[in-house]
């Protein structure tokens, strides 16, 4: 057999997220059927992770073996000419039988954009959360690096329906990971290309999330913006962030912000 | 009775078109529902024309007859919560009686996205007409000037299913329009800025076309940028070009060009 690795964009607001589900369509499983339809090979792609309904990828990892001889470059094609547009796949490549996509991943960038215009042009509503509200975001920039470093977030894991399973393979199970980098910035469109089509004003600011870690617990990503989010909004300050990262209880943090914003951004082996 | 004039951004991927129809979500319907939702009011707001089935607007303009006394940006706010984010008001204004959206229109204007890559990221893909194949650009944009002045532009209409309604009315049936401005131009993404976390390769370019003319037939500039194509693919020339504009005849054209490429940028009063 053959080991593959794929990386894949999609746009998570057209399935039921990664994960295979019966009767529902999710990325994994019209990933399955695609390489089906052209291997003829029944495979279960492994993901470096899952994305909830909703959330984006633009290189999503996914390996699996085939027995297939097809070059890695015409599975490419093929697979891109039978997947739907919401699916991409960027790259396929040989890799050595050991790797997974999962338990081979070494760090991932997650990005989360909010857009700060009063009107959220209809193009992006799929793919931004709409905040058009007041926000203190030189507060947020400051207190974006206080989760940098090695901390067991607990506080922002949402309860991991995959946890059990994953103790009966004898994975680490600990809430402990490792995040090194943690920053907002404020991004302004150009005025003068492709995205003033789309119909945004010059002004209406995006105000972008980026966190890079060694791994991320469920629900982490979302529920550090919505954290940070109270931060922006007069509600909590950085001693009481401190206090939720040491409480390492769930319901000390703030609301899971919504999936749309949030783009899986790169997997590192 | 008061008359009010509203700009409108839409994502015509979610809908059937502009102008209601009985059973089916057309952007007309839904604009309708909702001043009902805010004013118990019955009105069918006039489109400056109307878009097809995946076609987009960035200020598609609308009119109509209110008797409530709300004032225009307090209208703006509720349409745009009741409304959903696929469709949004960018503007509410009062106009005299004897504004029409579209009787009232001098010109307007049109765009064309046509994504050049190999891959097309999917969060482009309702959004451009994904054509990765060879095409002469430089013919293309050389050609452009070609269709405008005042010409009859049968050979790129489709028929009108409203023209018995218009001829009834009394309104102008010829296929004569004026097309001030014709213009293909490559645009390339910048890559330090929002576009890059859609996933866009930076040498990943658009082919654009835009087009200001008075008025425009059905399916004109698709059917012109069906036509444009031929050039590119080498299958026309100009000379070619200027034949099929004089023959009045709709078989003469290229094949009318993909809706979701299509945004109408505006309308002139």
């Amino acid at each position: 057999m053959r080991h593959l690795k794929v990386v894949l964009a999609y746009d998570g607001s057209e399935f039921h997220g990664w994960q295979v589900q019966p009767g529902l369509r999710t990325v994994q499983g019209t990933l399955a059927e695609s390489i089906q339809h052209v291997t003829s090979e029944a495979v279960l792609p492994q993901g470096s992770g899952r994305t909830d309904a909703g959330v984006h990828a633009l290189a999503q990892v996914a390996s699996f073996a085939l027995a297939s001889p097809i070059p890695a470059a015409n599975l490419k094609t093929a697979l891109n000419h039978d997947l739907p547009p919401a699916i991409r796949v960027l790259e396929v490549s040989e890799v050595p039988p050991g790797f997974h996509a999962r338990r081979s991943a070494r760090a991932k960038t997650y990005r989360y954009r909010i857009y700060r215009g009063e009107i959220c042009p209809p193009f992006l509503a799929r793919y931004v959360y709409h905040h058009p509200y007041p926000l203190d975001e030189p507060a947020m920039m400051r207190a974006a690096g206080l989760v940098v470093g090695e901390h067991d977030f607990t506080s922002f894991a949402a309860v991991d329906p995959e946890r059990k399973a994953r103790e009966g393979e004898g994975e680490p199970v600990s809430n402990v990971r490792t995040v090194f980098l943690s920053q907002w910035e404020r991004v302004v469109p150009p005025t003068d290309v492709g995205p003033a089509a789309l119909g945004r004003a010059a002004q209406d600011h995006e105000l972008v999330y980026i966190v890079r870690g060694s791994g991320f617990l469920h629900h982490m990503v979302r529920n550090l913006v919505g954290t940070f989010l109270l931060l922006g909004k007069g509600s909590l300050d950085e001693a009481g962030l401190r206090r939720i990262l040491e409480a390492r209880d769930r319901s000390a943090a703030g609301a899971t912000a919504p999936p749309g914003g949030l783009y899986l951004v790169s997997v590192e082996y």
